[in-house]
């Protein structure tokens, strides 16, 4: 008899639904349903462009149309666990009973009442707040964060809202995240009482921290707004990891899904992080989620808690036992998008574009650029930082630039890996998600030049759901199956690896010597160094590739 | 009766030909002949892409049916002298009677043998060889040259040809520039003892200079090359201006002009200096050829001889008794030229780039570039030097980076007249000669709010063959008319004048400070200031400006 587990994937636009034969050690199938609200699934203000909401109510009826279509095909009676992930932070004001504010009448048509997705930025003043007053009073916070906090964060929005909107600040019993919201539902905990955190989006988000002694103190939240303190009453002392449950799948729930009652649904995660899992995630393995920007997730253990330069570490926030370490660029995808799509309206595809840039040699262009049209989340933490070009002569062409572009971007990604190694994460190989993993081999092979490293390309579409389905089969199987055997267990086609050219190795880590002087200097990092020798180094590089033969 | 003048003006293509009513102060016509060799003119060689030859002799025939051609329509009975302008550094080797030995058979297939345009880059080594031995030995010499020897100057090519044809190089009687070969021509000079040399020409491109008594000395000469002194014997003590003649037409070019012999041919001078006299130059005025490059002319006085930052300067060079500044940007035309051919292969247009473009207010684009795409000319004169854009965030367009462009170039432009004001040569208005003056208000605009001058278009298309002819009626009435006057003799329509707009000024005035650091750090001319706020400086300014109404 087969043991099947159930991995329930909340997007930015959808959720996914995975069911996994944990016997076997194969994936059954999957669903997805979109959320029918706003514009794909996000309900965005005119009149205020950072902002990003969504309705909790939606991710319920969106969850109950994925998994009663994957019953449609599979027998269901198998499920033995449930794992959840979903984006975060992506905090929801409920009242006492955890119900989101949303669903009363007097706040149906107030956003602020609903989820504050991820991706809105309402908060960057609320978040500079808290990052001036972290470095006065609590340095320490900065070191886990990767020394500025985000305006995408549980506590700036919490914090934003105290001071923008009265109404819902007071009317919220608490302030739970989305990957703690849906297990909550699903196991029928209605009091913030019984309510547990997840140590990934605590860990990663809202300052938990063992050090501390869990979340920010009354003190510093006082601080930051008189009375903020009270949320601390439903807040935990301690978090959870995906080891352990929720708690077990209601009598409703397990009806409207057409699940057994009573299954252990194990505590919620982060989708990127559930993707490093789904990816095949160890010690020395750093998996790159690629797509619009870069998410990059490796694992550290407790010396490597002081880490610096990186977005933000949590304890057991990937793999129970684990460090979890997350850092990223603000601008991958989104940064050959700009390219092709607004500074070229389109009039070149990505396609024509690689097929030019793809017959230069390192060095070939001239240029050297910096990857910061969208600021730099990773190592410098500032969104104010801006892109850069230089090198360009009369002859320059379009597909210099954009192969400048890559570069930089995989210099960006060096710059992370390389920060992470000097502080003593050692990093083997690197692990790479996405559709740009599969679409452009000329971005793969200057990545792993740049790099250094083997570029393992993930074979598996459905990490992320997968990560969440893995969870679900640890609890379901009482911790019979460890994560790392869980891993194992996909039998994966034979991935294709992009090995570092040693020819391209020699220019490339000359060039990243030039690039860190610009990333340094325009970073502020360090005082600047003579910068006068850029412009002919980049020629005298450009005439050396000109002047040999195309391997 | 009236008194004409004949000015003939010697281009890259073409000669033009003007006939100039001095009684009236009128230009009566103007007629042009291209040059019937290579392409547009250019001899050039595919396997030296830094070549580029004339043949002397048809430079001859092209004067021939230019200047006949304007007889069809005038009666030339009444020219009274003549005035020659030609480009240059454009050195042809001519054996002891002053003919080219491009004329001879054994050379006539050799490109040595003919006149080495400007525009030939082959002698750069040669160039880098007389800067380093100035800055050893003569340093005084790399003070009129704006701090380094051109590749396309006089002497360079010269060494050049020393070194790598010894045939032509001991075949040359001597090397005479061009716009003094043609007056030879025309006087019927036939022996270099009896060759006068063009101060323009000797002054700006071939080191002569009074304070170290003339052309440089044959210590200097024979360490550059041994021998290479020899030519001094063939080259006068002094030179003469504008103001003086080169003799007087002979009766065989007289004939086949169908000009009267006997009357009197000024000095040549080169090209852009002629363009300069024919736009107005005075003490106060700069003058900008604005072309694919700029040059830029002013007149200083004897305390302004050790001026640093610009190209050349030279005595009588301009208008005579005055020192003649010459300085330049390498791309100007050329800059927007390589945006919208190259980069974008034409699928904008210049109009529709501009259109967009003024729709935006300084500061807007958060750009700020450095227009060394070509290397810089003046006042770093560095060739090596390329081009820079920063700023750039995942909204920035096409005509952002196309405005960001022109005000980089406007910016260079600041920076020479700058670097010539705290030296003491005062500049209170710019008049602009070259098409893009006519065809782009915006980049007028934009010039004049960076320069913060007025700039004054000139309204008169034949400004080079004016100057030429302005000299031809200096020495045709013997000197009873002078420059001045003559300047002020032509009725001009009234021109347009762009005036500098105050709120753009005070914007740009700080973008200045963003463009010099930028200019300092990365032309090498300072230990770098701190450049990491320059990244959140344009990110503010443009901020500020899209708040801000249009005015």
């Amino acid at each position: 008899m087969n043991n099947y587990s159930l991995g329930i994937d909340f997007g930015s636009t959808a959720v996914r639904a995975l069911l996994y034969n944990i016997t076997e050690g194969s994936i059954l199938g999957t669903t997805s349903s979109p959320y029918n609200m706003g514009t794909d699934g996000v309900i965005q203000d005119p009149d205020q462009p950072l902002l990003a909401r969504q309705c909790p109510m939606e991710y319920l009826h969106a969850m109950e149309r994925a998994v009663t279509s994957l019953s449609e095909k599979h027998d269901l009676k198998y499920v033995v666990g449930i794992g959840v992930d979903a984006t975060g932070s992506t905090p929801i004001p409920v009242d006492a009973e955890l119900r989101p504010l949303a669903n009363q009448a007097r706040f149906a048509n107030n956003l602020n009442a609903h989820a504050w997705m991820w991706k809105d930025h309402t908060a960057h003043k609320a978040a500079n707040q808290i990052t001036e007053l972290s470095r006065k009073a609590r340095p320490d916070y900065l070191k886990t964060v990767g020394g500025a906090y985000s305006s995408e964060w549980f506590w700036a929005k919490i914090l934003h809202c105290a001071q923008t909107d009265p109404e819902v600040y007071e009317a919220a019993a608490t302030w739970i995240e989305f990957s703690d919201y849906i297990p909550a539902v699903l196991c029928g905990i209605s009091h913030h009482d019984q309510l547990k955190r997840n140590s990934c989006a605590a860990g990663h988000k809202a300052l938990y921290h063992t050090h501390w002694g869990g979340f920010p103190d009354a003190e510093f939240l006082d601080k930051l707004h008189p009375g903020l303190s009270q949320i601390l009453h439903s807040l935990p002392k301690t978090t959870q990891d995906i080891s352990e449950t929720s708690g077990n799948l209601c009598a409703e729930w397990a009806d409207k899904l057409g699940l057994a009652a009573g299954i252990p649904v194990a505590m919620g995660m982060l989708d990127a992080h559930s993707g490093g899992l789904g990816a095949g995630i160890k010690p020395g393995t750093l998996v790159k989620i690629l797509g619009t920007s870069s998410c990059d997730l490796a694992l550290g253990n407790n010396q490597n808690m002081g880490l610096t330069g990186v977005a933000s570490v949590a304890e057991n926030s990937i793999v129970p036992g684990h460090l979890g370490i997350e850092a990223g660029q603000s601008a991958v995808g989104d940064l050959l998008a700009w390219y092709v799509d607004t500074l070229l309206e389109k009039r070149w595809t990505h396609a024509e574009l690689t097929e030019r840039a793809n017959l230069l040699k390192p060095g070939e262009t001239g240029l050297m650029a910096l990857d910061w049209n969208n600021g730099n989340r990773s190592i410098l933490a500032n969104p104010m930082l801006s892109g850069l070009v230089v090198g360009q002569d009369l002859s320059t062409q379009n597909h210099d630039i954009y192969r400048a572009l890559i570069e930089a971007s995989a210099f960006g990604a060096r710059k992370i890996i390389d920060t992470m190694e000097i502080q003593g994460i050692s990093i083997e190989e690197v692990v790479c998600c996405g559709g740009i993993t599969h679409k452009n081999p000329l971005f793969m092979q200057i990545y792993a030049d740049v790099i250094g490293k083997p570029l393992v390309v993930s074979t598996e579409a459905e990490t992320v759901a997968l990560g969440a389905a893995w969870a679900g089969a640890y609890v379901g199987m009482h911790g019979e199956i460890g994560f790392e055997a869980l891993q194992k267990s996909v039998s994966e086609a034979e991935p294709i690896v992009y090995q570092p050219q040693s020819d391209s190795r020699i220019i490339y880590n000359q060039l990243y010597s030039v690039y860190n002087q610009l990333h340094d200097v325009f970073g502020g990092v360090t005082d600047p160094d003579k910068l006068d020798h850029i412009m002919k180094t980049l020629r005298t590089f450009k005439n050396e590739a000109k002047t040999k033969q195309k391997p």
